[in-house]
């Protein structure tokens, strides 16, 4: 992998779009997302209006379920005291899957427990059922989705949750996902978990407080991200996951050959080239 | 699920016996793990040499990287004053796989990323090949395995490891697994990133210290952890892995029909049947 990453071009890495990135700051550091748009536009056009609003500024992280999502939102929603959600809507039709034509998609070789064809599309790990005819953002760790009721409609992106864990593919086409974590991922996998049922921390002394939610865009540019992604459309991501498949290393005696989707790394390097990438995981 | 655990009866539980199951005591409290000698024999038999030296009394956790594996043992291993591991051998044969007949093992009905067939043996997740020729435990959430340097032959038992992420399945018949975390998991899970390469600690102030590594039947009764498994090879499991492959529970709009080995829960509840179950993860 280290010597794929050595050969790649300029034109293999890009830069998020700063309207389309999301950073989380909390007391103990940042943590930034890149959003889907050709996946959510509804969730994440109403998402923009909520952070606009400065909705999220002042709530909290409240659920920490082990191996499984980190969540926040308003502790006291749907209870007196609730924090309106201003010209944002309160629930949004689903976003679960979108038509698979017309979409970028690059589909890797690869046995998937839950979905006919699994691959990246603009950077994110994605799927599509065999006739193509629907793709989907899928839960792989990192993933930032939308909290849902009961019902379908029951999302406005108020409540936002990121896997923690080993990837919860069974919610794949059941919640609109959104994006995924590119930076500060270890502040959220790190938190104590929750004690409470499904991971929810029982006593608000131990809610982490957001201290502000904003778009890269309306941040200055010396306070944005300095980072570059791999793109996932080129020769180069191709060779990455053919040497995550068939690992040449010295340690592996026994190679699989053979690859999880949520096991490919999606590096990230600082923007000045000269730096050396940063890479996610062995 | 909470209805087929419900409909469970006495004989669908067990609990680990007490000489297969390991107490690693921290500052922050009690991680415990069973080991499976049908898998690891010799490695395990090396392990309770360690153990019975106290070997570990005193180590410390050294390495926890994100999405992946948190590890431990000597911080001065293969320097001066690195401890003495007794009567300990210092390498030992990979157990990688074992011969997959004479192995009692429960398929699942599951499209697997690295394995031709996956299951359960014992209590342990598990794969085989498809000639059933050979069999190993896979790199699940909670696995505990021996770490090795380059050569097959270098692991000892000194040095162990515990799955943290998604599951590294690439790990799998390229390491010996010994067993998995049945209880404490989230102490480990929830400790701080290393911020080190591979995540290790890069100060000995970061190390997390063992108080003591026990095996269960070396503790008072007493001091034993309370806690019964449900066995993997019984029609009420078979209904388990059925409701979490068709989640029938309302908030699901779309259940995919299909499932992952490693997102299979392995209920545990105290020994006091009239206890609630103790669930993994939603």
């Amino acid at each position: 992998m280290d010597s794929v990453l050595r050969a790649s071009q300029t034109s293999d890495w890009r830069q998020p779009a700063p309207e389309n990135t999301v950073y989380l700051e909390l007391d103990r550091g940042q943590v930034v997302f890149e959003l889907a748009p050709d996946f959510a536009p509804a969730h994440i056009a109403n998402l923009r209006q909520l952070i606009a609003n400065r909705y999220f500024d002042g709530l909290a992280i409240v659920r920490s379920q082990d191996n499984y999502v980190v969540q926040w939102g308003d502790p006291s929603a749907g209870a007196d005291g609730a924090r309106p959600l201003g010209k944002a809507k309160e629930s949004l039709a689903a976003e679960f899957t979108r038509p698979g034509e017309a979409l970028d998609f690059t589909a890797i070789d690869a046995t998937d427990a839950y979905a006919d064809e699994v691959g990246f599309s603009g950077g994110f790990p994605a799927a599509r059922d065999r006739a193509g005819a629907r793709a989907w953002l899928t839960h792989c760790y990192g993933a930032v989705g939308v909290g849902r009721g009961n019902s379908a409609q029951s999302g406005s992106g108020a409540e936002l949750y990121v896997v923690t864990g080993h990837a919860p593919r069974h919610l794949d086409r059941n919640v609109t996902v959104i994006g995924r974590v590119i930076s500060g991922m270890t502040i959220l996998s790190a938190l104590p978990r929750g004690t409470g049922p499904l991971g929810f921390y029982e006593s608000s002394a131990e809610h982490v407080r957001i201290l502000s939610m904003r778009i890269g865009a309306d941040l200055p540019t010396a306070e944005r991200l300095s980072i570059e992604l791999l793109r996932t459309d080129t020769e180069t991501f191709r060779n990455l996951v053919e040497a995550r498949r068939h690992r040449a290393e010295e340690w592996f005696v026994d190679p699989t050959g053979r690859i999880d989707l949520c096991n490919i790394p999606l590096p990230a390097r600082p923007q000045n080239p000269s730096a050396l990438p940063l890479l996610r995981r062995q």
